[in-house]
């Protein structure tokens, strides 16, 4: 490659990458782009684009060095479990994988190496569980259809992919590697927006950054039929609307739960990171703000050149090219204190629905031995379903709150109505049987103690779970 | 008042009322003035203002014009108790005199006549109810000490401020007569900032322009010793911050609460419109937006002169000069559109919370019938007291959400939890006794319902109100 032509393709690129600021320009998203990378369109290696874009593959290479936290989260490997954190987060996921091993999420370029690793992959584990940590993803659905989703991780789909030449999520996922326009690779994504209703067939380029994005950091569920990964959005982007897709149209379909919870024995759905639905209900959403606008601000490289960041993490680290942009008549150290402001009144609602939900589950637990009646042991479950979703949806996403201030603490208000409509319903019917209350309620202060101990050794936190309270599920198989 | 004259005039007054818009200036309020009205600086008859300002003065007199509604407000005087707005709402004021008569309040310009018609004003009226009434007051406190506070409404106060030829809420409340700069005329306020740790020496124009709001639109009570109007504010804004301070401070002070409910013999505190704290703590407020300029956006008179309206309403009627002086990216349509639609988050959460409230209330009231230990029932009081303040905060206040849309959500989540736990323990206690719980749910229907169908007639309605659940109390004095 020249010198020549490598300047011709950077020119292009930073025509294609213009900063979009606060604008909320609906421009068609592709451009009208004559020239091409020289890349196969089915190019899949990080590497075949490092010396065609060395600014933006630099950018790309500090999601290794991101060390640092924010107050609520951060790119650190480390247990979502720790004890200074989320001590009994364990409980809520009890009988799920997810209680085996769950990770505050590294940057993109650890993709590969961080679901390699994780214990929630097994021998069980299917082709879906890769869809957003490779990039040989899109061809392996294009030929194998069904085949990829169902198939197993371990033993087809994971070596298929190494042997692709397959990156951790990289530039082809977002890019067209001919032309280096805006894409959709995963067809999840383009099949949900439909179903909502969203003309897919000429997006704007302000909607295509968050839309590159929200192929995967978004709530979806594994399709009853064929395992598909399937984005629940029918219904519209709420919790509530979601939650009633899940209730109605999922059911409908053979999807009813993720996991039976091995303490109330309550079918749960586990929320995944719904950061694009509920940014796209707050303020910021609303207001045409997208994804890249915030999460991928300018940057210069040392030869003064100005490229949108690829080094993705929170705002609150580059706020002056972040949120400085759009509120330039602001101090970025008040609006900073803002932000903290709006998730510290977050965070704390979190861990009260948190306990609620918690209390729930065993006084759930405590009627089912104290072979209370099915029917209300079976309403009482509704209510954890619902008081544990309106919490998770709220709990899973990266933002503490933030993305939609107003939303968030709806859902978690949700969620503590739906806890307390399980736990009013118990203490009838247990008080009723003669059950002493104050007995139960020092038995989940004991459990909740015991887990809080064992925050350093799993298999111990495991038994602290269930020691004061009989499982009502098996074990979930390692 | 020559021509000449009155020009000078209106040019000081352009000055003096330059438009702020976005910016958050910290200018010194008051302007270096050496021109004067003419006017005595104890003047308090708006018509007095009127040759000298007729600008202002005719925007004022649109006051009483504003007949149609927005979509959960107005300034048509009609009752809150509407069976298609708030049916249940005199369940939660039984027992005080806000059950006997609450309406949507009106136009400054109807202060006069509305407090002096409304039924909560009886022979037991005292001062403290026309503060921020009439301009006379604050002429009657320099005069008065706390004999104006204490002093009786109807026989003393009300043809005081008659005599000395007063105004409804006018010019005097918040301009110097002779300067015409923005001032503080209420004691009460300034009083509460400073005991919150506010330097109140030389606030800047930006803040006048807010403070002279705050001089009414907030919470207070009537101080125990001398019935003064106190500002509870030591702590904070924020609703739990002010509760804090009712338990503790005002506590200590010998001020407990406003009224003992007549359902569940609860001694409850009444919010009242406690619109400046909650938008200090929300977005708007945070960004240094002052209550002027989204409700006193300019305007231009028919000799297309600019000034700052005097028509005080929702900035919902006047998106174009309110909002979109600062969001000039936004379609007002969208914009209108975006405030609905957390109006409607809000107002959802509203009335959930609030017939949670009103379950506690009859719960606690079948504690007291069916004796439950003293001890039991003050515990579910306690949580009954905060639930119905933490719902009523939010409620009493004005925008219906939109001046903090995170923290009223939060209160209202604070308000469900509360009430869950008094109906958490009524219903231990009560089953334990062998109540039909289901029964009970039966009656608060009945109960309900009976209120719904005597919307019209408050005196059927009240009966209605405590024919099922005895009362606690005697009912108010008329």
């Amino acid at each position: 490659m020249t010198r020549l032509k490598m300047s011709a393709y950077l020119l292009m690129l930073a025509l294609v990458l213009i900063i979009s600021g606060c604008s909320t320009g609906d421009k068609a998203a592709t451009a009208d782009a004559t020239k091409t990378t020289g890349l196969s369109k089915d190019e899949i290696s990080n590497e075949a684009f490092k010396d065609l874009f060395p600014l933006q593959y630099n950018s790309y290479q500090k999601n290794k060095q991101d060390t640092e936290d924010t107050k609520y989260s951060g790119s650190v490997k480390r247990s979502k479990y720790d004890a200074d954190k989320e001590p009994y987060l364990p409980i809520l996921f009890n009988g799920y994988g997810f209680a085996t091993e769950y990770n505050e999420d590294r940057g993109h370029i650890y993709a590969n190496e961080d679901i390699r690793s994780v214990k929630r992959i097994n021998d069980k584990s299917i082709g879906s569980c890769l869809t957003c940590k490779s990039t040989a993803v899109p061809q392996m659905i294009a030929e194998m259809g069904d085949g990829y989703w169902g198939g197993n991780f371990n033993t087809d789909i994971w070596p298929k992919a190494e042997s692709m030449g397959h990156s951790p999520i990289g530039c082809s996922d977002c890019h067209d590697p001919e032309t280096m326009d805006l894409r959709i690779t995963r067809p999840s994504f383009t099949k949900a927006m439909e179903a909502k209703g969203v003309d897919m067939s000429n997006p704007t380029r302000n909607e295509m950054r968050s839309y590159v994005c929200a192929q995967c950091h978004v709530e979806y569920h594994f399709a009853a039929s064929n395992s598909e990964v399937t984005f629940p959005w029918n219904n519209g982007f709420k919790p509530e609307e979601i939650y009633e897709y899940y209730e109605k149209t999922a059911k409908e379909k053979g999807f009813e739960k993720d996991f039976v919870h091995n303490v109330s024995g309550t079918p749960i759905i586990k929320a995944q990171h719904p950061d694009f639905e509920t940014h796209m209900e707050g303020p910021h959403g609303k207001a045409g703000v997208s994804c890249a606008d915030c999460h991928m601000p300018y940057e210069r490289s040392d030869d003064k050149k100005k490229i949108s960041s690829h080094w993705w993490k929170s705002p609150l680290k580059s706020m002056d090219t972040s949120c400085g942009q759009c509120h330039r008549d602001r101090e970025l150290d008040k609006l900073k204190e803002r932000v903290i402001d709006i998730q510290d009144t977050h965070m704390e609602a979190l861990h009260k629905a948190e306990d609620i939900s918690i209390e729930a589950h065993y006084y759930v637990n405590k009627m089912i031995v104290s072979k209370i009646s099915e029917v209300k042991i079976k309403k009482a479950q509704e209510h954890v379903r619902k008081g544990q979703w309106f919490w998770d949806f709220v709990a899973a996403e990266s933002a503490a709150g933030f993305h939609n201030p107003q939303g968030a603490m709806s859902s978690l208000k949700t969620s503590v109505e739906e806890s307390n409509a399980a736990i009013r319903l118990a203490t009838e019917e247990l008080v009723k049987k003669g059950i002493n209350l104050d007995e139960l309620k020092g038995e989940i202060e004991k459990a909740k103690k015991a887990v809080y101990e064992e925050k350093d050794n799993f298999k111990k936190k495991e038994h602290a779970i269930n020691s004061y309270f009989p499982a009502q599920q098996p074990p979930p198989k390692k």
